[in-house]
């Protein structure tokens, strides 16, 4: 679906074990598999899973259904979604000693670490582990998405020294998130907005945390390791760990007549500004509208649209200065409003990448199982690329080794 | 250092934004980016580290003196080496709370499993995990170098329900790693050859779990986080995960007589020989050679030469029956000859993988500060490769979406 200038495909490659050179560069407009899971236009700014474009599904659907369409290929019947919400909302339950374990950890240990930890802990208690068929896989995944949230909100607990909440089977997927983070049945509206934002961020295709979860099943270890690899991607400041550092940015800022003279003073350094630009996006990020619309109606409810007016005013500013430096494709990601939008729920600071996390995993699990299960002939080989040696070198031979004692400092 | 038919800078690449397809081979045969740390040439079965050949560090280094290279690019001087290996003694010591957190999970966790919760655990208690400097960064290396090998020792221990055993100071890294796992003094040859065989597995460029800690901390998450996806990656039957499926191999096998026959339906079956073929290397692995020896001189040690013996038998066979075919590359690999040697050493199956971590992480930590470290010019951007879309599709409009309640199962 995208223009090519080169284009080398598996048959070629194995015939003539071309080597070809992508140094340093990322991976960047290298395309390294097929999916049928979803689709990135940069240039049009669209956003697609399977086929729906993300518009149509955050106004539209549910996280419990767009985790249905990404793991199915479809969406499901009114039968097909209660199933599956009810086994979403029966796999919510974590076992106890799982709690237990991360109890010992120290309460100032950062959420993204603990969440890395108790994903392979989790793998232990998992009944289907060694099997490996599509659907003890669907039932991993399941388990997975039903028990990030809740590995989330109970450390968050743990860490104020409160026990974990247990579910609330009448709330929906995001609705009983924020009740057991908190205790207290979250507002309507409220709830509803954080299921919007699950949808937004659920996939993303191959993004740095997804592809290294399907590089680290393509070894054909088990759904938990890749899925802590993804969470370990994840929690990079160039990542997930973004919108993090977004709102950090506006705590820093404060007071809207200082943008103009601070986003010059960013850009003139070389300096980028949290939340804009995107690594396939050269427009707006579809998403990035949608938060903001959300950003303003929270803090209407709120009544404190202070950090949506400070972000507005940091685009305005930046997107103009930028063109004028001739960047006309860095515009606002998913980071730049959602940042400002988990702030107004009450999501503390190092608490937001963990819930890009939350919706992520039905990303994460749907591509593990594509990448364990894609046709044998459109099947990647395990992830082992090449590098190129630029070390010391003394011919085949190798360097000589002298005994240690006769080493010069 | 290889030939190349097909050469794309960094700078062409991102002035004509091609896109180039390299569909579903896994990267084989695509240099990604630049490493000082290790080389393998596949051609001709030689593998260097920082420019010495894998034979002689294997005969006259230490683990110690070559984790000391790989992170140093050049080997210490004698007081470089005490300074270092007291520095990797002192780490040893995992603080008490990790291994209180690990009680609580089943006994019958994969220890894999085990070591991927520990590793974001140990990152917790981390003193400089904030601190992303050289140094810090050095001071988690190794810290981890010392305390993977106390993870997995502490974990055996916890799951016969013993206590784990405390440092012996006096010892090696590798005889005190044998001394944790047991509670008894090694004999000194049995840890001078697991010696040589954490040095022969230490590092091998951008082997899958390597490229995985790189792909992780590309987005400037910690070492702790990209080690934990490596541990993930090395989990895979593909990949560290084969050692183990070498020795269940040899023990359904049993018996020397059936291995041709053995070997002649497992060919032409289409099925692989568990240990034999290397994604890099075209002729036999140096590492194999070196183990081959190995498990002679231990099994000569031991009275018991049956497991060498049959893995002779089997790779005579099977690499005359693949050359029949037309397939003469397929040798064994570092593998083939690790699990007998493993076996010999009294490491239960489900340990032999955790053992290759133990050696790798010299590699995966000196991986992580080269790809946190590169020089500007040559620092990879973060990996975000992309996928070509091949799913359902209905044009930039997207498909329309119908209410739950209109929709035909």
């Amino acid at each position: 679906m995208d223009g090519a200038t080169n284009v080398i495909t598996s048959e070629e490659q194995k015939k003539t074990a071309a080597i070809v050179r992508l140094k340093n560069i990322g991976l960047r407009g290298v395309t390294v598999a097929d999916t049928k899971i979803s689709h990135v236009d940069g240039e049009n700014g669209i956003l697609i899973y399977r086929g729906y474009r993300i518009e149509e599904l955050a106004q539209s659907s549910t996280f419990e259904e767009t985790a249905y369409l990404l793991h199915h290929d479809r969406l499901p019947t009114e039968n097909e979604l209660r199933e599956f919400a009810k086994e979403l909302i029966q796999a919510r339950q974590v076992p106890e000693f799982v709690f237990d374990a991360l109890k010992h950890l120290p309460k100032k240990s950062l959420p993204m670490d603990v969440l890395q930890a108790a994903v392979p802990i989790l793998a232990t208690a998992d009944p289907d582990l060694g099997d490996e068929t599509r659907e003890a896989n669907m039932g991993k995944a399941i388990r997975l998405i039903a028990r990030v949230p809740a590995i989330v909100a109970g450390w968050q607990r743990i860490r104020e020294g409160k026990a974990p909440v247990g579910s609330n089977d009448a709330l929906s997927h995001a609705g009983n998130f924020l009740w057991q983070l908190t205790g207290i049945e979250p507002d309507p509206e409220i709830a509803r907005d954080l299921d919007t934002i699950l949808v937004l961020h659920a996939d993303h295709s191959f993004n740095a945390s997804t592809f290294a979860c399907r590089e680290v099943v393509s070894t054909q270890a088990h759904m938990y390791a890749g899925v802590a690899a993804g969470v370990g991607a994840l929690s990079g400041s160039l990542h997930g760990g973004a919108n993090a550092r977004v709102m950090k940015m506006l705590q820093e800022l404060r007071d809207e007549k200082d943008v103009p003279g601070w986003v010059r003073t960013q850009l003139e350094a070389g300096r980028k500004i949290m939340g804009m630009g995107h690594a396939v996006y050269k427009t707006v990020d579809p998403r990035a509208r949608f938060l903001k619309d959300m950003c303003f109606s929270i803090g209407k409810k709120l009544h404190e649209d202070r950090w949506c007016q400070l972000s507005t005013e940091i685009e305005k500013t930046a997107v103009a200065e930028l063109i004028a430096r001739g960047k006309s494709t860095i515009r606002p990601n998913v980071d730049f409003y959602s940042a400002s939008v988990y702030h107004l729920m009450g999501i503390p600071l190092d608490l937001m990448t963990p819930v890009f996390a939350v919706a992520r995993v039905a990303g994460w699990t749907a591509h593990v199982i594509e990448e364990k299960f894609a046709d044998a002939q459109e099947k990647p080989a395990l992830y082992r690329p090449l590098s190129e040696y630029v070390g010391h070198y003394c011919g085949k031979t190798g360097c000589a080794y002298e005994p240690v004692a006769e080493r010069k400092g």
